[in-house]
């Protein structure tokens, strides 16, 4: 018996930058970074554009042209833009990612070319995947338009659609050639979304930086004021944590533990539960609510941290309970519907169960069981306190 | 202008397996390797096989059963196999792939679970593709079972579909988990597939290794003749310099560079142009066979070598002309449509046009561009000795 044994390692590199004004033509950062690709004559580039950005920047097609005619020598844009409906529903129908291949043939993208995505996090992991998939890999740059794109979702390595009505079923670990955040963006974003991303940088200070946290709560009025400098600055934070824990011991999560997914267990269920109805960031705020009360309930988390968090997350505006929280499979199976989620998530993940849950905050500690019963009692905490119909007892 | 620097390194490893006897029971090679994954219970495995191995191979699925009782503390077989009728339809028609996604869904296949693929380079490249997007990737265990799976294929790192009538324009790069080549399956290969293959060792010695190719032409009659031995040698040393190749400078191909597809910018148009009527490995010996003829036509090649290698692919029963090979545009544009497919490879490859020449019997260049006139010089010799119809002047 013969083996012929093959090791090599890949080497991944990417940068985030942030600006402002992406497509002023005195803005050189894009031109700057694909000079650097080690092509000869003009790139090709097309560009996928999220329709929600589309019509919140009627100027943005018009002004991608002029800049790609101002640098000629180093990029071409290709004449279509591909618009594509922004949200959950880009990632729920195949349509859109067969539209988007079909632009790839048509416009003859190749492997040095360039897929770039302008939107949310939504439309970034689709085009992401088509991009990942595209000539087994075309180049990729991603420009995030949300907070949560820009501090989370946009700057990692993964791209994703949903099937089987099962969230990011499909997708790979694919590392962008570059990703490029523009404040810009942000200030057209719709309050829910706006505030929707800030879960997300919870969601890491709690795992692991207390002091990212006590920042996020001395900013938490001006967070809801739409301060540009208290944003800037957690989304900054926010993405280095997010990058640094990627570039760790298992970007493309290998093994089973997750750390970055505290609080995402039942997020997950309930944005298929509420059928996408709550942002991915509403969703995860309800989670580290759950995740904290049931760290709090089974004697983990101190009861002044754990009313220290809802706290903050009231105060940036999300609601801490859905009425989906308490649904159950049928009225004979009292499961809890999130519960079921909790098995879906352990097959996405594979291998053993790891959830994180909180000791204090910033430190966060992997279990891998949660106790059916005192989920439910964790909801019906969460349901006595924030929910808004009437409880039934 | 801030920036946050994305740099890690990914590991990958896996053996390319020899042996014999796979599913018999006191063949402990596949449960030795699960052992080594680090889960602990057993590990669900998800079996796809092709149409034609699992109708020369009857007692295959039974065997496999008996072998997932023997040692069902390691693994575990799902109930049903998923038989997808192999060779190229595979790859071209989309519903094979949906079969198989729905199949992963359906039998809660995770990332820490196996799609175990069983078949010819076109089910190993549909099978590996699936495995690559759902999950964001799951383990995957490639069992090729012809020659030219077990030599080339097989043991790399692509993946792939067809898409748009392009031959591979949806894939991903992808190592496997392991490669298991069981010599057992080649017996039942029908003549063309068994010598297909060799075509791929051809190709492999012509650029990388004179002595290989020697070998080679001195074991041409045992090949022909279906000598276990010769054969056994010849796959061992292509798999060898193709997992030595691949484990080099460029695993992924993000340069222009790829010397292991000498002869194939033909090959893949004729696959098309002949409607995969013509075996991958039959279109890459008539590639060869354009290729050498162009690099003697242009001063390159020696005559003595030239004549050498089209004889070594005539002796082992490979035709080295098909009409599709003269086929152009249209009346009005004498074009050869082979040229169009050096364009379009040129497109799914990006960057600069890169093909590899022969300069001798064992050592190629690379060149950056192709004469159209010298390319039709070429095909008019080949037509004239190898054509079966009478041509016409
Ligand atoms: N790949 C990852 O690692 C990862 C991580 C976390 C979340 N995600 C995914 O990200 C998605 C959520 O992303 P999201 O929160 O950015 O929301 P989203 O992409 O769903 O967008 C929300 C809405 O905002 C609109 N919009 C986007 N940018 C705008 C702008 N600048 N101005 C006005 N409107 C704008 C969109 O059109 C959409 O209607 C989910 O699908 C989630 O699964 C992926
Ligand atoms: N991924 C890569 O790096 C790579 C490299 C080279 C070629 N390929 C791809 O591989 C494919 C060609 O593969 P192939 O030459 O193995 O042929 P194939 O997969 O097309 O199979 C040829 C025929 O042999 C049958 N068959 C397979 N094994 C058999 C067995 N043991 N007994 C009896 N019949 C059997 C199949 O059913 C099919 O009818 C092409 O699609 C080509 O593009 C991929
Ligand atoms: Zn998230
Ligand atoms: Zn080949």
């Amino acid at each position: 018996m013969q083996v012929i044994q093959q090791t090599f390692q890949v080497q991944y590199s990417y940068g985030i930058h942030f600006t402002e004004g992406l497509f002023n033509t005195n803005n050189t950062l894009l031109p700057d970074l694909l000079k650097k690709d080690g092509s000869l004559g003009p790139r090709k580039l097309l560009f996928v554009l999220d329709s929600g950005v589309a019509a919140a920047h009627p100027t943005l097609q018009q002004d991608i042209k002029a800049f790609s005619e101002h640098y000629s020598q180093v990029l071409t844009a290709a004449s279509d833009f591909i618009i594509i409906p922004g949200g959950e529903e880009a990632k729920n129908d195949p349509k859109y990612l067969q539209q988007i291949l079909d632009a790839v043939n048509d416009h003859g993208i190749c492997r040095h070319s360039y897929l770039v995505a302008i939107g949310g996090g939504a439309i970034l992991d689709l085009a992401g995947f088509a991009a990942a998939i595209s000539h087994r890999g075309i180049r990729h740059i991603r420009i995030p338009t949300t907070v949560l794109s820009q501090n989370d979702s946009g700057v990692g390595v993964k791209n994703s659609v949903n099937a089987f009505q099962k969230k990011n079923f499909l997708g790979t670990f694919a590392p962008p050639f570059a990703v490029l955040n523009d404040y810009h963006f942000l200030t057209t974003l719709e309050d829910r979304d706006w505030r929707s991303g800030i879960s997300e940088a919870i969601k890491v200070a709690l795992i692991k930086d207390a002091a990212f946290y006590d920042e996020i709560k001395t900013n938490a009025a001006k967070l809801v004021a739409r301060d540009k400098a208290a944003m800037d600055s957690l989304i900054f934070r926010c993405a280095e944590l997010h990058v640094a824990h990627i570039g760790g011991k298992d970007p493309f999560e290998m093994g089973s533990s997750r750390p970055l997914d505290f609080g995402h267990w039942a997020a997950h269920k309930l944005e298929q539960l509420t059928n996408y109805e709550l942002r991915h960031g509403e969703a995860v705020a309800i989670g580290i609510a759950l995740d904290v009360t049931y760290s709090m309930l089974s004697g983990r988390l101190s009861e002044q941290d754990w009313e220290n968090v809802l706290a903050l997350l009231v105060e940036l505006g999300f609601d801490l309970y859905v009425p989906e929280l308490s649904q159950t499979i049928s009225e004979t199976n009292q499961t809890l519907c999130i519960s079921v989620g909790l098995r879906e998530f352990r097959e996405h993940l594979g291998g053993q169960l790891t959830i994180m849950l909180l000791n204090k905050i910033g430190e966060g500690e992997e279990v891998h069981q949660m106790d059916d019963a005192m989920v439910k009692k964790a909801v019906a905490l969460l349901a006595q306190r924030y929910s808004k119909a009437p409880v039934i007892h």
